[in-house]
Order: structure tokens, then C-alpha cells, then sequence
């Protein structure tokens, strides 16, 4: 019997511990929320990531260990490490955490990214903004998610202002100055490489935002061979770069027939919740037989899928328990302004029947902006 | 949020558990075996089914109850009932737990059987061997599984041996003569009634045993249009006759073109669990919709699927894993003789790709005789 550990006991580690079951696993989470959803179906360890004692528990009672969440603390990851195998390894994390390393990487690996530049104080952020250009985007390099700890700067002028926003973090998490990128589609790749160095990858999946969080994503991506390929062949450069193991995502702005690389995501991803209907093989089930050292699965799709974001409050299921295609997915948390709270996916064998059940259930939910981009996708606009 | 109250917490509870969690349920499991394998995921009240304080505080802790075992006593099935939502119904529950009651139930719906005659004495044994015919079976009427409980008759000789065997069950259980089918093939239907008496059904499957239990299932089976349809339209009689809520099995012999029903299961059902992967809804979420009143999901078939059941103890998973189309269910008891430990489903577009991965499998395995009568069933044998 084997026990897997997993930091951080929200959606991701509730849906790797559902994909896990069949595998005959068993799990313990440790977070530091009383209610953590993932709570509800195994045994959580209610502790901060820093708490030693909580920890040296959880060392001695998982048999491996990994993520639900990135930025577990970095020390408390190596601590874990030197006890337990930890994947993906805690190295591999610390460059993932920052935004300023990964992007490092990604350009030291011939990878395009926007032009960026590290600001630690007022002056450097001056510096960076004649260096970058404008417009662009300040962050912070740790801790942002769900597009927090971001400000926007139009011209030069804005200067002051993103500094009064985000300047008392620079010496804490530090920051970065990226030129805004004018993309036209936002990509990402969602990759599993396994503890021998197997890659694969799942198929393109476009996605689109809302104020900064994740809203829909379809996959397979409409995209050229020639570019579904650069893509692969950048996140498989960055996992062999890491000595990754388990599933991460890259995400990519397309602008003008370029990618460039915005980030990566150590860690099962919000864009590959499709893959539970719709591949022969879940991102949450990759991730743990990769993990384990187990066979890695088949990634290839099962038609076309859309995924919906429900965001702050679930909406009635009805309507979507009604498509033929369509698949619900409840946290189990309480309503909160900005908090993921489930996703539906909807999963058809062909573009139209796929456009015409959204169409059904975005009109019976009233989510008719939400899906509007997709159907625009689906329906070659 | 809503709990569901589950009597029995084997692997049928256990996968009711996590295809319901999705739809953000909770559950609550009543066993009165320690280690009942859903008690990994859900929490267990471990007490007998006829411990009253028991039923009381599992009453006070569920919005809904329903079995993952079809022989729970039905004075407690009632007495749930008339304190909470109980799907199956206590009545339906009470005719399927019975041969001779299901049985003469399907001859009045007019769903041709096999001859039968219940049995309560020794005397009455002779009369019914008269009746029936031989060779036949001598079965107990309840708490019969996995071929247990159960005698072969090749003459009116064998009369005394039944007997012996099986006489002393006679007054607690009842007994049942029924002729024994020459049948060429096993098929069931497995079908879900919601609420509101909507009822589907999965594309028919064929089923194959290995000294009475079942070895391996094959969905859609192959049988002719009248032949798939005769049987939904015997399980939908089934179902309205009973105001069944749920899903259910109907199992069927196939002897010289007719198809006799054996016997109904009023849950999901082993040879129901290709449809995790081998159909858009599985049988699992289908019974939490249809019992929770939700809209039922779709039944269409994700092309072919053969599943292989695990007894005893499980083979090594790699051979399973390693295969694109192969899926593993372990489902975390321990091993012992005759006991279904798990399960493996083969899921493929056609029945060549199904056909080649089994053989691949089974070789790697040492299950060539498992796999044998599918591989010739896929290859037109
Ligand atoms: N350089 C950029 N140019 C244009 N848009 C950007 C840029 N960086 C971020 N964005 C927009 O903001 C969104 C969130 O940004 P980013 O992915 O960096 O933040 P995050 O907080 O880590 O988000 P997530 O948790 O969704 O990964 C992006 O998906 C994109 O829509
Ligand atoms: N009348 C019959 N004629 C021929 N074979 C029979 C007959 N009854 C049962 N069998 C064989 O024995 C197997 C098990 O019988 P049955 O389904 O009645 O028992 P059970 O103990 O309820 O099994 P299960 O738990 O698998 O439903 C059948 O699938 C079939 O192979």
C-alpha cells in the first residue's frame, strides 16, 4: 500500500486523489485551512508549510511526495526531499516559483519570451521601464496566481502609481517588468514526463481569461502542425532542462504566428482539467503514475473538449447534467468572490455537436459571454 | 450540501464515492466489516444491518440512502425508508433479493424464464425434478452471490446430494429449481430509472464466468438490433414494474435464439463497469443521478470496451498501464481466494485495437485463458 503526500489540499490534490484511488492509493494532504475541499475524501494534516513538527508527520507517513500547490516554501520542500522522494524535485520548483528564473531559463533554452527585466527598487523600476517599454506589466516574481500581484503600466507615467501598488513587495518576492504582450490567443501545453525521462504531452488547449483567472479552454487547439509542434518541443526542452517529473504547464502567448513563453506551472494545471473526459488518460492520473515511477498513459484526446470555469458560485448543474456531453465538477467549497469553485466540460466527437451543446447551456445559464469566444473558435470565426 | 448514505462499502460503494464526488456529494458508508474497502475515502459506520441505534444515527447523518449490496435485511431497508429517501425502494429491493419472487415476476411481465419450481422439502425436491426436468439447479431463493449456493443436478439421482447440500437452507432462505439453460452466451442489460421514471440503458453486454463468477465482460456486445432491442425492452418492463429507482442489471441467457433472464441485481453491477471509460456516463454516476432525482447522463458507448475482473489477488498493473487503451481499478482490499480485488477495463476505438491490446496484456500476464473467449468473440470466432 502506497501513500501519497501532497502539499496544498485544494481542487488539484482532491482531483489527484479521485484519479488516484483506482491505482489502489492512498493519500494524506497537508494544508493549513481548516475546510481544505481535498479533505473531504482523504486524511489532511491541518498545519502551515513552514510547521516542522507538521512536516517530520508528513514525512514519515507518505511514501512520496508532491504538489496540489507551487509556492510551498522552498526550504520546507528541500527538508521534505532530504526524507522522502519529493517530484516534481524541489530545484525544479524553485525555478517554476519565480518568475524571473523560469523566464531566465526559458531564454537561456532559445525559448522566445517577452522582454522582461528584474526591478528592486524605484529607480531600477525606472530602468526596466526604458529598457522594456511600455506598455507593460509589473509582477511580483513569487506568489502571484489568478492574476494577483500585477499591475499595468500604459506609459512611463504610470510609474509611481505601480510602484505605490506593488513597490513594498520588491524586497520581499521581488519583481519584474515584462513588455505587454499584444498577443492573439493565449496556449498552453500540459506535459507529464516520467521519473525515466519519458515525455508526452497532451494536445494544445487555447484558453481564455477573465480579470486575470482562467475561463474556458478547448483542446484539441485549432492550430498548425508546424506550430502544435514548436510548442511540444519547448515545454519537452524545459522538462528535460529540469530533470522535471510529473505534470507541469507552459503557458504561451501567440502574437503575430510567435509564441512566447509566459509561465510555467509546476504542477497539474486549471487549463488541463479537459483531460478527465477528454483524453484516454487524465492529467491527475499522469501526474501520479509519474510520480511512482508507473507507466505512463496515452495522452491522446477523445474528440473535443471545452472547459468551463465556474468562478465565485456554482451555477445550477441542470444544465449542464442535461447535455448529453456535458460533465460536472463540484470543489465541495463555499461560494467566494474569485475562488474556483468547479468546471464543467463539455465533450463531443465533432466541433459542431461540441458549439451546439455550449450554445444549449450557456443560453439555459445565462453564460453567454463566458462561452462566446469558444463558439467563435469552434464555428472558424 | 447532500450526503449519501450508502449500505455495504465494497467496491460498488467505493466507486459510487468517486464518480459522486464530482458532483460535490458526500458520503456516508454503513458496513459491518472493519475494513470495507470505501471506507478509504468515505467515512464508515461499521455495524450490522440490523443494529438499530445504528440505522438511527446513519437515519440522522444521510439526505438519501441507497445499497451498494443487494441482500441488506428488508425489515431495515423498510425502516430506513420511513425515516429517509430510500432508492431502490425496500419493495423492489424485497423482489430482487428473491428468485423465486423475481422470477415470477418476469413471467408475468411475460419475459420468457427458465422453468422453475420452489422447493421446501425433500418430498417437494422429487416433485419439482418432475417438473423442471433435468439437468437443472438447485439454488438458495436469497443471499446467493457468485454462484454460491448453488447445486447441479444431472439426474433425479442427484437428488439426495442436493439435499445434503443444501436442504438445511430450506426453511431460512427457501430454494429454487430451475432448469438448466444450454445457453451459448451470457448477456445483461444494465439500465438506469430516474425519479421521474426516465429509463436508459447501456448498449447490451456480454458477460463470461469462471466457476461463478465473472471472468470477463464485452460492451457492446454483438447482437442483432431485435435482439439488443428485446432485451432493453425486458429490462424497461422490469423497471416500471417495480417503479425502479437506480440503476440495475438484468442478466440474460442467450439459448438457440431466446433469450431466458436469469436474474436482476438491483445495483450497479460488475458487468456495468467497463462504463467508467467505455461510455459518456458511467453506471456509477448515473445511480447517483437517477437517486438524487438529477438529470440522467447519457449512455452512448466511447467505442468498444472488454473488462477483465481481478480474483483473488491482482496481477501486476504495468501490463495494464503500459497499454494506450488499458485502465486499472485496484481497489485497495486485500487479497483472498474468490474475492474480487479489481478490475481492468480495455477501452478502444475498434474491435481490432481491443482485440491486439487484450492479447498483448494477457501474454504479458499469464491470462490467456481469461481473455480467450473475448479475443474470440472480437475476432468473429
Ligand atoms: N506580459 C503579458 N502581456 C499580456 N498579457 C499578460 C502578460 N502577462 C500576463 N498577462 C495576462 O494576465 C494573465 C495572468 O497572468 P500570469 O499567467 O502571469 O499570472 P498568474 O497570476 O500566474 O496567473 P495563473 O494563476 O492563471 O497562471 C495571463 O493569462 C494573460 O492573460
Ligand atoms: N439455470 C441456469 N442454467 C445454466 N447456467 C446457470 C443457470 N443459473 C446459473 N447458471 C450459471 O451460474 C452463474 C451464476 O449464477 P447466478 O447468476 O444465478 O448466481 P449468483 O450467485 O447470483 O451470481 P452473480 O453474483 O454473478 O449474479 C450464471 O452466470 C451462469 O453461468
Amino acid at each position: 500500500m502506497t501513500t501519497v503526500g501532497i502539499l496544498g489540499g485544494g481542487q488539484l490534490a482532491r482531483m489527484l486523489a479521485l484519479s488516484g484511488a483506482p491505482l489502489g492509493l492512498r493519500f494524506l494532504v497537508m494544508d493549513n485551512t481548516e475546510d481544505a475541499c481535498a479533505g473531504q475524501f482523504v486524511p489532511q494534516l491541518v498545519a502551515d508549510y513552514r510547521d516542522q513538527a507538521a512536516l517530520a508527520e508528513f514525512a514519515t507517513r507518505v511514501d512520496v511526495a508532491t504538489f496540489d500547490f507551487e509556492n510551498v516554501p522552498a526550504e520546507s520542500a528541500q527538508w521534505l526531499a532530504e526524507r522522502v522522494p519529493v517530484f516534481p524535485s524541489p530545484r525544479a520548483l524553485a525555478v517554476a516559483q519565480d518568475r524571473l528564473a523560469e523566464k531566465t531559463l526559458f531564454r537561456e533554452l532559445g525559448i522566445p519570451v517577452p522582454a522582461f527585466a528584474a526591478v528592486d527598487s524605484r529607480a531600477g523600476l525606472d530602468a526596466a521601464i526604458a529598457a522594456v517599454g511600455t506598455p507593460c506589466i509589473l509582477k511580483t516574481r513569487r506568489l502571484g496566481y489568478d492574476g494577483k500581484g500585477q499591475f499595468r503600466l500604459k506609459t512611463a507615467g504610470d510609474a509611481e502609481t505601480a510602484w505605490a501598488a506593488l513597490g513594498a513587495q520588491a524586497r520581499a518576492h521581488g519583481l519584474i517588468l515584462e513588455a505587454f504582450v499584444p498577443f492573439q490567443r493565449e496556449l498552453s501545453v500540459v506535459a507529464v514526463r516520467g521519473r525515466d525521462g519519458e515525455f508526452r504531452a497532451w494536445p494544445l488547449t487555447e484558453n481564455w481569461h477573465d480579470h486575470g483567472i482562467l475561463s474556458a479552454s478547448l483542446a484539441p487547439a485549432s492550430a498548425d502542425p508546424a506550430l502544435q509542434a514548436a510548442a511540444l518541443e519547448q515545454a519537452r526542452k524545459v522538462a528535460e532542462a529540469l530533470d522535471y517529473v510529473g505534470v507541469f504547464a507552459l503557458e504561451l502567448f501567440l502574437c503575430d504566428g510567435t509564441l512566447l513563453a509566459n509561465e510555467m506551472a509546476p504542477r497539474v494545471h486549471n487549463s488541463g482539467h479537459w483531460t478527465i473526459e477528454g483524453a484516454e488518460t487524465s492529467q491527475f492520473q499522469n501526474h501520479l503514475r509519474a510520480v511512482l515511477g508507473l507507466p505512463l498513459g496515452a495522452t491522446r484526446p477523445l474528440g473535443s473538449s471545452c472547459m468551463l470555469n465556474w468562478i465565485g458560485e456554482l451555477p445550477d448543474a441542470s444544465a449542464v447534467l442535461a447535455e448529453p456531453c456535458g460533465h460536472w465538477h463540484d470543489y465541495g467549497k463555499s461560494p467566494r468572490q474569485g475562488r474556483k469553485v468547479g468546471h464543467a466540460t463539455f465533450r463531443a466527437d465533432g466541433a459542431g455537436e461540441l458549439a451546439g451543446a455550449l450554445d444549449r447551456a450557456a443560453a439555459a445559464l445565462g453564460r453567454q459571454a463566458q462561452v462566446a469566444p469558444v463558439l467563435a473558435r469552434l464555428r472558424g470565426a
